[in-house]
């Protein structure tokens, strides 16, 4: 199928190869010229606007977002609203608030737009080479996509989950668990590591990987870590998170659900960016004035 | 080669049926009397005591002890002392608490009979078909039992983690990272399942077992749980704990290492077993007490 295709980051850029080596004609858009030529020098087709592409996607277009979560996309969607027309589907394949994507169909809706949300994982390596997909929206419009979602994703790996907001609503709890899990792996690690047992953490990792109950993708990838580096001596242990933690946890407080584990794997990711706290100088200073405890001087 | 197995509850059955399997003499003791004809009727050869199984075994000996943590690991072990010889070796392959594993292993030494600790996961389903084993003692004993331990677990699935008490310490920690990565899965499909959003949450689950980032064996078997009942209507949200995360806990504490959400995982475990809690109230009643707030009376 014909797919104009906008923002051709490391997510995007990708996914145009993924989608032209499963036979679908492409056409890329980015604000950032270099990146259209580079992307043009692997055969796939470009657009030099928004305009021209709106124009070379013919009629009933399918127009795939791949563009940072936030104003970028309210931007690019504004934009867009003067161009397309009913029968078009605009399917948003970014890191987005299931809110903003429940606005944005809505939105679509009244101009006869199908608005598709699609939680994407995998990262680039997924978007190359097979993605992982969680789409909300118009069932109809899910339906005239699902050949190419299809052909783009890993076998059995993508699902309509149901209305508008439902695709980015189920990524985000798919980020908010990894945010649990990665913790509890982390916490493992370094009592592992604090043992004083010697232990030889790659190798555990690697072994936990075969037979044992917490087998899974991430401890494959902290078996890769420790390997490259037992002790992980070059980095700091400071945890940066992109927002959809953040939004689990606002999302569980509005609902009234009790995650404490999501809540406290976020908050260690913020406790991680400072390497003092203030909240810790406030308990210090109050263990020094009710019990004269000795104070660690700056 | 010739192992003595001692316990044939639903690990060490299996056990023994697997050592058979893979060309292995074992002989099977246990208190239960109904336990030893049905393994003897699998064709496994069976002893009537503990001195009889010592004196089958000849020299040498191999004796596996697969039998439930804590005092009776001790009395086994009290009424093997008197029996056992120079060379022998004790393998011990239950969830014991890693002190244990180190003490046992001293008073062993004083013995000349070596003493290795065999964290086992997988459950009777591993034991049957093939164990993950994390060992710990002697290296020397462990290369003599390395064919045995070789033979009975998943390929690449064991491995020597050092001395006295590691391969239950790794073990205990393995389950610490269970404790975290099951309440983060848990609480992420509360969370779709108060969606409002009609999720299919068996399809969600087996969704995110292909290319998602969260993918696990954790994953399959919530697959599996929310097939067979959607909506787990059937059964309580009571979190039993066999002693493990509360181990990891107490180790954590003891080293003085932040394991937040290990922690809060065992907790909530321990929420689970009450309807109500005593805590809530005093919450409740400081509410009214301070606020006016309206109290629940029962």
């Amino acid at each position: 199928m014909k797919i104009g295709l906008i923002g051709l980051g490391k997510m995007g850029y990708n996914l145009a190869l993924n989608l032209k080596r499963n036979g679908h004609e492409v056409i890329g858009y980015d604000v950032n010229q270099a990146t259209l030529q580079n992307i043009s020098s692997e055969g796939i087709a470009i657009a030099n606007s928004l305009k021209q592409l709106v124009t070379d996607l013919g009629e009933n277009r399918l127009i795939w977002l791949m563009i940072p979560a936030g104003e970028f996309v309210d931007a690019a969607l504004s934009d867009m609203k003067p161009l397309l027309e009913k029968g078009d589907i605009i399917i948003e394949g970014g890191n987005s608030n299931y809110k903003d994507s429940i606005r944005r169909s809505g939105e679509w809706e009244t101009l006869g737009v199908d608005y598709l949300d699609c939680g994407t994982s995998g990262g680039p390596e997924g978007a190359l080479h097979g993605i992982c997909a969680m789409l909300g929206g118009s069932k109809l419009a899910f339906d005239r996509m699902e050949p190419v979602i299809k052909d783009i994703s890993q076998p059995g790996a993508y699902l309509y989950c149901g209305g508008a907001g439902s695709g980015h609503y189920v990524k985000m709890i798919h980020n908010g668990v990894e945010y649990g899990m990665m913790q509890a792996i982390a916490e493992g690690f370094e009592m592992l590591q604090k043992s004083g047992m010697n232990l030889d953490l790659a190798a555990i990792a690697g072994l936990w990987n075969h037979g044992s109950v917490v087998r899974s993708w991430l401890m494959e990838l902290t078996e890769k870590a420790l390997i490259k580096e037992p002790d992980l001596a070059s980095i700091k242990g400071i945890m940066h998170s992109s927002g959809e933690g953040k939004w689990t946890l606002e999302t569980a407080m509005e609902k009234q659900i009790a995650t404490p584990v999501i809540a406290l794997s976020l908050i260690m990711r913020y406790r991680s960016l400072e390497d003092d706290s203030f909240a810790g100088k406030i308990v210090a200073a109050l263990r020094n004035e009710f019990g004269g405890h000795a104070l660690i001087k700056k």
